[in-house]
């Protein structure tokens, strides 16, 4: 059997040489060969499997979306208040220096070769200007140019963690630290975040869960999905945790100065704790598409040493990073003019206000006011909705009667929330707001005193 | 002594809650916490180290090129033909078509935001149309575009092999692949090309190291370092010994057209093995630094089948792919006019041809004349040169007393060679040549008949 799909494949691939080729005698050196022949080990059939890698990349989003049926209300257009890319609605176009400095690096013919394969020097010193402060102060040769943020975060995880290491991410949290981290064989700790204080993290749970393998604590600040700013005071405590166990910090600081408050970066707030700030183009200038990120490497105590910095070095030779002509554009394109940024700022703030008073008042829901990033959580008090199992199901018939479509949290790890994504024109995010109150009225029930757990016993 | 440090740890965090916190005692629900203290499993000091994955990637033009001492001729201007860049002297700007297209696509603002990770279909279009022909048909879901070949080859070696995997890679080679498969633990086994045959592969001894764990056979055609181009017949050959073992083949032709004669595609040559080619804009198109890859899925066996494309659009979702308004620009910058390819072919053609011709009446060097890519690898008869140890030696005199850089052939390695990078300016092509001759002619000696083996013992 199996040898005959042998000869299948072989007569497959029509009037080569292989059939006349040792004539079933399986080895290849009839001619003379100086190379021995391998006859048992030789595969006899194709069987093409993909990688273990890549069975281990997951991506939860995927896996809960497109499990679930979205069919919208045919009556009522679709609202997607689902996708964490400000561009999608046409209403934050990105500035026009910002588009101008691109043009202009693409004229200048000066960026179209390869770019050494961290940036740029003068396209690194720009980012370390803009960022440097005196608390923490960057040179070119701390900032690592990366193919978006993402690439930042790669190869922060892959320069410090080894297989059965593990890290701590926040939860809920952004699906890509566990992508990444599952596909290298590095375990994912999830540290809580508390609703009821404003998103903080749970520092007690946070600190048990660190071991000698934990080597690296993620921390996303303002957070995605939460939308929430820590207070000096809680990213200090956090850096203590961090210091107490000696644990790095990969600071996930993308929605930095995308926030209704003053936050400092973590870097800024200690000097021992050994720090990879990963940001990038993405959120703040609105240009996700264009893939440009980077590391910023805040190292003032020598922890890093050389090391990790070679090791980033390396890994980054691996596909190279960001585009030239957007490296090129990077100096321009981080002066863009304040009132661009402070428009974006105080969008947001006004949608965000009228999100969470609109849902405030919905039965049955209770959104979390946000201070920063582009989302907003809602949580859903299930037992008032006995229609649905969970936020999954609750999402889906959102779409289902109201073309509104909201990321169901268990996206984030984080059952019985939904995140709302608040960069939509303001029309739209009421239109939204209203539709979501009428679905909640629909389904609400009040949680009547005969309905207990015997009860349901019962059924 | 272990205790001291870490106090001194605590210290340096000067002021923080750490100290008034367990007093010495190390544990850290003192306020009746819920999470178990892990007092054995702490961390006592900082110790962060680069992973094995950084540690592992290695590049060895850098380890060989680092190594070196180039310290140029003051008295020389230096002339490098070792950037496999053709954008470095200028000489070779890209096209005003491939530049508008990238402007209009800036101006068009419907490229900022995120595309999908596997590319716009409308741009994976784009490119299913440029490579399809009738006996390799492709459509828009075949390609997967990617952040430059680079990445091209790292999502097809991610998707096909598992640590432990071996890959069959040619031999001198363009480095990446080794890079890449050794920091995933893929084990790499060289297949030699054949200088006398132009390059052509030994296709015996590539059969000889196939065993069951090959899960990748790694064709450059047209070649880097070699510039050779393989005949039809030729590259049936090597996709008979794919076939007989049931091995699929990644091709890299990322030089694919940039040829002075015509090559097929591997594709277009067998329906029965399946292909992952890997392409990009960086050397046909002349443009590297925009990081503009793919690959092409070549399946019409249904070998790879809906696994391995799952499997790379999973490793897609990593860090998302090439720059959004580069996509956006791509149907444009596939169209740019014949006549800037043929130009760029002529250009290189005639350069090779100079150099060739040059190189050739050089005592101690043979030069092989190349086909296609942008490279012309030169012979060194080291027996002639007694002065240097090997081609590292003699690149690095070649520099100190010529200002002429070419890499040596150990970084691909292949020892006792020098690779020429042809895209430089003609002036600057004949003047190298020239300056090696002077170099050739002081240091070659005849071979005397009696400078034996046993006369070197009696030094
Ligand atoms: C918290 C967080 N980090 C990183 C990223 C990825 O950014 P980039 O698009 O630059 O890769 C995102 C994108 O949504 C994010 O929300
Ligand atoms: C044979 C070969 N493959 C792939 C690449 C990488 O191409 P890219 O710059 O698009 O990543 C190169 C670059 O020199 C190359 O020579």
């Amino acid at each position: 059997m199996e040898r005959q799909s042998y000869l299948v494949q072989m007569n497959g691939n029509g009037g080569s040489g292989v059939m006349h080729h040792g004539n079933g005698i399986h080895h290849v050196n009839v001619n003379g060969s100086l190379y021995p022949a391998k006859a048992k080990s030789r595969r006899q059939r194709w069987e093409v499997k993909p990688s273990d890698m890549a069975n281990n990349t997951l991506n939860p989003i995927r896996a809960i979306v497109d499990g679930m049926k979205l069919t919208p209300n045919p009556d009522k257009p679709m609202i997607a208040l689902s996708i964490g890319d400000p561009t999608v609605f046409g209403n934050l176009p990105t500035d026009e220096t910002v588009r101008q400095a691109l043009k202009d690096a693409i004229d200048s013919e000066k960026y179209n070769g390869y770019a050494p394969s961290v940036g740029y020097l003068k396209s690194r010193q720009a980012v370390a200007n803009f960022y440097s402060c005196p608390e923490a102060p960057l040179e070119a040769e701390d900032v690592i140019l990366t193919s978006g943020c993402s690439q930042a975060i790669d190869l922060a995880i892959s320069v410090l963690c080894n297989p059965g290491d593990n890290i701590l991410v926040p939860c809920p949290g952004f699906s890509l630290y566990k992508t990444l981290a599952v596909s290298l064989g590095i375990e994912v700790k999830l540290y809580n975040l508390l609703p009821e204080k404003s998103w903080e993290a749970d520092l007690q749970h946070m600190e048990s869960l660190i071991d000698e393998r934990t080597s690296c604590l993620i921390v996303t600040n303002p957070s995605n999905p939460c939308g929430s700013v820590f207070s000096k005071e809680h990213l200090q405590k956090i850096l203590n945790v961090a210091s107490r166990h000696c644990v790095p910090i990969l600071a996930d600081e993308i929605y930095t100065d995308l926030v209704r408050c003053t936050s400092p970066s973590m870097a800024s707030l200690s000097s021992s704790v050994p720090i990879l700030s990963c940001g990038g183009l993405a959120k703040r200038w609105l240009v996700p598409g264009w893939r440009m990120g980077w590391i910023l490497i805040h190292d003032r105590n020598n922890i890093f040493g050389s090391e990790i910095r070679q090791g980033l070095v390396k890994l980054s030779q691996r596909i190279l990073g960001a585009c030239s002509v957007v490296q090129g554009a990077l100096e321009g394109i981080l002066n863009a003019p304040q009132s661009f940024y402070n428009n974006t700022i105080s969008f947001l703030k006004s949608n965000s206000q009228i999100c969470f008073n609109e849902l405030s008042t919905v039965p049955g829901l209770t959104p979390i006011m946000p201070s920063g990033a582009m989302y907003l959580m809602v949580g859903i008090d299930m037992g008032h909705f006995p229609d649905f199992k969970n936020d999954v199901d609750f999402t889906e018939a959102l779409v289902t009667e109201q073309s509104v479509f909201c990321l169901p949290a268990s996206a984030f790890e984080f059952p019985n929330y939904f995140r709302i994504v608040v960069t939509v024109p303001e029309h739209l995010m009421v239109e939204a707001c209203g539709r979501i109150r009428e679905f909640c009225q629909r389904h609400y029930r009040p949680r009547s005193s005969d309905s207990s757990d015997s009860n349901d016993l019962d059924q």
